[in-house]
C-alpha cells in the first residue's frame, strides 16, 4: 500500500501518477518502459500513466504521487492508502484493432469504445490509434453509431421552447465567423438560438475564442437557460458544458496530431448539438482548393452523410455549400475576428462585405427554420434585422447577460507582409494563412493573428502590404516571420 | 524568457515541460487544451509536452520545469534563460494522414517519418498514429523502405567475423525460449552468434528478460565484441543499445496500444539485426491458431516479406515456419522459462522435450549457415553439442563474460489452478495463457509467470492442478486469479 499524495500538475485530462524509484513494494528497475497501471483505493480503479521520481521532495518511496485528474477522479483525500497493478488493456482495443484492417464496426463497438474514452480507461495514444484507425473509412451507419454513442448520457432539455436553431460550420476557412453575426441576427427576430462554440481546434480562433473576446463563454445550464429565454440568443464554449466528454477528448487529440476526418467531425458536431438540445441546425459547408472540403463531390458526400445522422437521430439539418476559396473577412484570430463582426453589427462601411453577405445568407436560412416566415423572405429578413441595428442590440443583450469581458490587447509584435510584384490577388492559401496565423500565436493567443489588407480581386502594387502580423512573444513572431519567407500565401500576377 | 529548473521525473521517453499557472510570459488561461511546445535555448529546440503547475515549490512563475527527458535533451544547466512557442506540426505528419487514406508511401517518406521519430519530434500519440495509420497495409517496397529506414546511421561492424549469426522468433508463443539454448549450442560449435535479444512487448517475457534472471544484459560495443571473440555467443538488450532509436519508441508504442501489425515487426526486427551488425539470420515462425500468425499461408507471407527485405539489405534470412499451436516448454515469465532452458542445457530428465527438440532443430539450421558444415547435418551435430555438455559449458563462459545476475525470486503468491473436468488437454490458448501471465505481473516482475503442469495429449483427472499462478504482489494477484475465473486457457475433453 501506499500514501496518496496530490501533485498540482495539471496534464490536460491524462492521469498521471509518480512512483519515487526507491519504493519498496513496486520495483520500479523493473517497470522496463512506459506502463499505464490501475490505481486502486477510490470508488472504481482510475487507469494512469507512471512516471518515475528520483526526487524526494516530490514523492518519498512509500508515496504515490497524483497529477490534478487522477486525484479528482481518484475523489480521496490524501494519505488515503492506495495500490497499484499493470492496467489490462480496454476490452474496446480489439474493435480498434478490427477497424484497422478494415472491418465495419457495430452499434455496440462504438458505444464500447466511446464508453472507454468516456470513462478515462483510454490514455491519448489510444484515443489517437481510434481515430486514425476509423479515419480512413467509416460507413454512414458507422457514422450514425459513433455519432449516437457520443451523445451520452447527460443530454440538455429546453422545454420551454418548440425548436432550439444553432449554425455550424465545416472550418477549414480562416476568418470565417459568421457565427457571432449570426446569432445575433436570429436572436433579434426571437427564434432561441444555442450556439454551442469551440475553442480553435485546427484554426487560429473558435467562435468560443472571438466570443470571449467580447463576453464570458463559460455558461451552466441553468445560465444558457435563462438567457435564451430572455435574450433568446446564447454563445457558450461546450468545452466547459457537462456534455460530450469524449467528443472533447477526441477534439483535442484531432488538434494534437494534427488529423482531423470528415466523418469524425460531422459525428462530433452532431454530437454536441444533440446533447446540447438544439432540434435544428444548419451547416455550413465551404468548398475551396485549400479548404477542409476540397470539391463539391465531397461536400455533397458530407451533406448527405450529416442529413442521414441529423435524420436518424431527430435534428433538422440542412446542410449549405458555400464558398470557401479564400478567407472570409480581414481578420485572422479571436481580436481581430472580433472587430470584423463588430463592424458589420454596427453597419459600418468598412466592414467586410464577404463576412456580412455570407452572414445575411446563413441567418435567412436559420429564419426559414420558423415556419410562420414566407419562404425565400429569410435573406431579406435578416439583413433588415441587420441593417436597422436590431441584431447589434441583441448581441449587446446577449453580451450583458453572458458577462462583459476584460478588454483584450492586439499582439504588439507587428509586421507588415510586403508584396513583391504588382497585380492583382489570384488566390490566398486558406491553409497557409491559418499556419502562418497559428505560428504566430493566433490559437494561443487572442492578440495575435493576420490583419488580411488585401483579398482575391485586389489590385496590389509593388511594396504594398499584402496582411499585418500580430503576436504577443517574440518566438511566436519570428517562427511566423520565417514561415512568411518561405510562402507568405499569396498569389499575385 | 524563463529560467529552466530540472524536476527529477522521468516519463519514459516523453519530454514533459512544467508552467506555473501565473507564468506572466506564457498566459496559461489561454492554453485551452493539451498543447505541443518548442523550447529553445539549447542547441536545438526540443519539443515537449506543457503541463501547469499550481505549487511553486515544483516551479516557480519565472521558471519552466523539464522532466529528466527534456533536460537531458536540451543539454543546458539549471538556471539557463529557455523560451517557448507553440510546437509546428512535424512535416511528416501529412504523410501518416496520406497512409491512413490508403496511398503507398515512398523511401523518402519513411525516411521522413523515421527520422522524425528518431529525433524526438513525435509525441508518443504521434507515433502511436503512425503505427495505425501504416497497420492496415503496408507493400513489400513499402515494408523494406521502413526497415531501410529504421536501420539508421549507426551500425556495428564486426571485422574479424566473416559471419555473425542470430536467431529471432516472430513470437506469439508463451514459454518460447530457445534462443539462449540455441545461442550456447552455436557458440559451443564456434561460430559467432550476437542474439540481440528484447524486454518482452506484448509477452510475459522477453529473451533479455529470461536471460537478465542469468546475466547482466547491459552490454556496449566494445564488450559484446570481446565477449564474440572470446566466448563465441553473446546475448545483449538491444534497448540498452545506441541503435535503432525510432525501433525501440515503436516497439515500446506498440506494447501500449497493444497492437503491432506484422510488417513493423519484421521491419523492427531485421532493423535491429542489421544495425547490429549480423549476416545470418534464422527467423522462427510459429503458426497456430492462438499464436500471432493464424495459417501457414500468413507465414509464408511473412516468410517471403523477410526473405524480400533482407536480400535488398544483405541480410541472410532463413524463415522457418514453426508449431506454434500451444505453449513451449513448462514456465511463461523470467524465470520459470530460464529454469526450462537450464534444465534442457544440463540435459535433465525433467527437461520439456518440446523446449529441446525445437532448440536442436533451429540450432542446426543456423550450424547450416556454416559453408564447412555438410548439408543436413546441423541437427546432429546440436544434438552431439547438448548432449556432450559442451552447451552448457558455452553458456556458462557466455554468463561469466557478461557478469552473472543476482539471484533473483520466485513469485511468492501462488495458486494452482485445479480441472475442473476429467480427460485429455486438447487445446491450451496462446493469448489466454500470455494475458493471465500479464496479469500475474509477468511483463514486470520477473518472479511472476506461470508454470505449465500439462499440456496437449496430457490425461488429467478432476482436481489435478492444470498449472500454478507465481505473482509478485497482491493485485497482479487477484487480477490473475480473477481472469482464470472466466476462462482459464484449457480446453479438457
Amino acid at each position: 500500500m501506499l500514501s496518496l499524495k496530490h501533485l498540482a500538475i495539471s496534464s490536460f485530462n491524462e492521469n498521471v501518477v509518480y512512483l519515487h524509484r526507491d519504493c519498496e513494494t513496486y520495483k520500479v528497475d523493473e517497470v522496463g518502459t512506459v506502463t499505464k497501471v490501475e490505481v486502486h483505493g477510490g470508488a472504481a480503479p482510475v487507469f494512469a500513466f507512471l512516471e518515475i521520481v528520483d526526487d524526494d521532495s516530490l514523492v518519498s518511496p512509500d508515496e504515490l504521487g497524483a497529477n490534478n485528474e487522477t486525484f479528482a477522479r481518484l475523489n480521496l483525500p490524501e494519505g488515503a492508502n492506495v495500490s497499484l497493478n499493470i492496467a489490462p488493456l480496454p476490452a474496446s482495443v480489439a474493435f480498434i484493432r478490427r477497424k484497422m484492417m478494415g472491418n465495419i464496426l457495430s452499434e455496440g463497438e462504438y458505444k464500447s469504445i466511446v464508453n472507454d474514452i468516456s470513462n478515462h480507461r483510454y490514455s491519448n495514444m489510444d484515443i489517437a490509434s481510434f481515430l486514425i484507425a476509423s479515419g480512413s473509412f467509416m460507413s454512414a451507419p458507422e457514422t450514425l453509431a459513433l455519432t449516437g454513442a457520443l451523445v451520452g448520457e447527460k443530454v440538455f432539455h429546453w422545454d420551454n421552447e418548440n425548436m432550439v436553431v444553432d449554425h455550424h460550420c465545416l472550418g477549414g476557412v480562416p476568418g470565417n465567423k459568421t457565427d457571432i453575426i449570426i446569432t445575433a441576427i436570429v436572436a433579434a427576430y426571437g427564434l432561441p438560438i444555442l450556439k454551442t462554440a469551440a475553442r480553435s481546434i485546427t484554426s487560429c480562433a473558435g467562435v468560443a475564442d472571438v466570443f470571449a473576446v467580447l463576453a464570458n463563454v463559460n455558461l451552466d445550464e441553468n445560465k444558457i437557460g435563462r438567457i435564451l429565454t430572455e435574450s433568446r440568443g446564447v454563445i457558450a464554449d461546450y468545452n466547459r458544458l457537462p456534455l460530450v466528454g469524449a467528443c472533447k477528448l477526441m477534439s483535442s487529440i484531432e488538434r494534437l496530431i494534427g488529423i482531423s476526418q470528415q466523418q469524425h467531425i460531422i459525428s462530433e458536431i452532431l454530437a454536441i448539438k444533440l446533447a446540447a438540445g438544439v432540434t435544428h441546425l444548419v451547416l455550413d459547408i465551404p468548398v475551396g482548393e485549400t479548404s477542409r472540403i476540397k470539391s463539391t463531390a465531397e461536400a455533397v458526400q458530407v451533406r448527405k452523410l450529416a442529413e442521414y445522422v441529423g435524420d436518424m437521430l431527430g435534428l433538422e439539418v440542412d446542410a449549405v455549400i458555400t464558398d470557401g476559396s479564400e478567407p472570409i473577412g480581414n481578420g485572422v484570430g479571436a481580436m481581430l475576428e472580433a472587430r470584423d463582426v463588430m463592424k458589420v453589427l454596427r453597419n459600418r462601411d468598412d466592414a467586410p462585405k464577404d463576412l456580412l453577405e455570407k452572414s445575411l445568407f446563413l441567418a435567412g436560412r436559420i429564419l426559414e427554420f420558423d415556419p410562420k416566415l414566407r419562404g425565400g423572405q429569410g435573406y431579406h429578413v435578416a439583413k433588415e434585422i441587420l441593417n436597422s441595428g436590431r441584431a447589434l442590440e441583441a448581441l449587446n443583450h446577449i453580451i450583458y447577460a453572458q458577462g462583459k469581458a476584460e478588454p483584450s490587447r492586439l499582439g504588439q509584435l507587428t509586421r507588415e507582409i510586403i508584396s513583391r510584384a504588382s497585380g492583382v490577388v489570384r488566390a490566398i492559401d486558406n491553409q497557409r494563412i491559418n499556419h502562418i496565423g497559428i505560428m504566430a500565436g493566433a490559437s494561443q493567443y487572442s492578440g495575435a493573428g493576420l490583419d488580411l489588407l488585401k483579398k482575391v480581386g485586389d489590385s496590389v502594387d509593388v511594396g504594398e502590404p499584402l496582411y499585418v502580423i500580430h503576436s504577443t512573444n517574440s518566438g511566436d513572431f519570428a517562427l511566423a516571420n520565417s514561415m512568411v519567407e518561405a510562402d507568405n500565401g499569396y498569389t499575385i500576377n
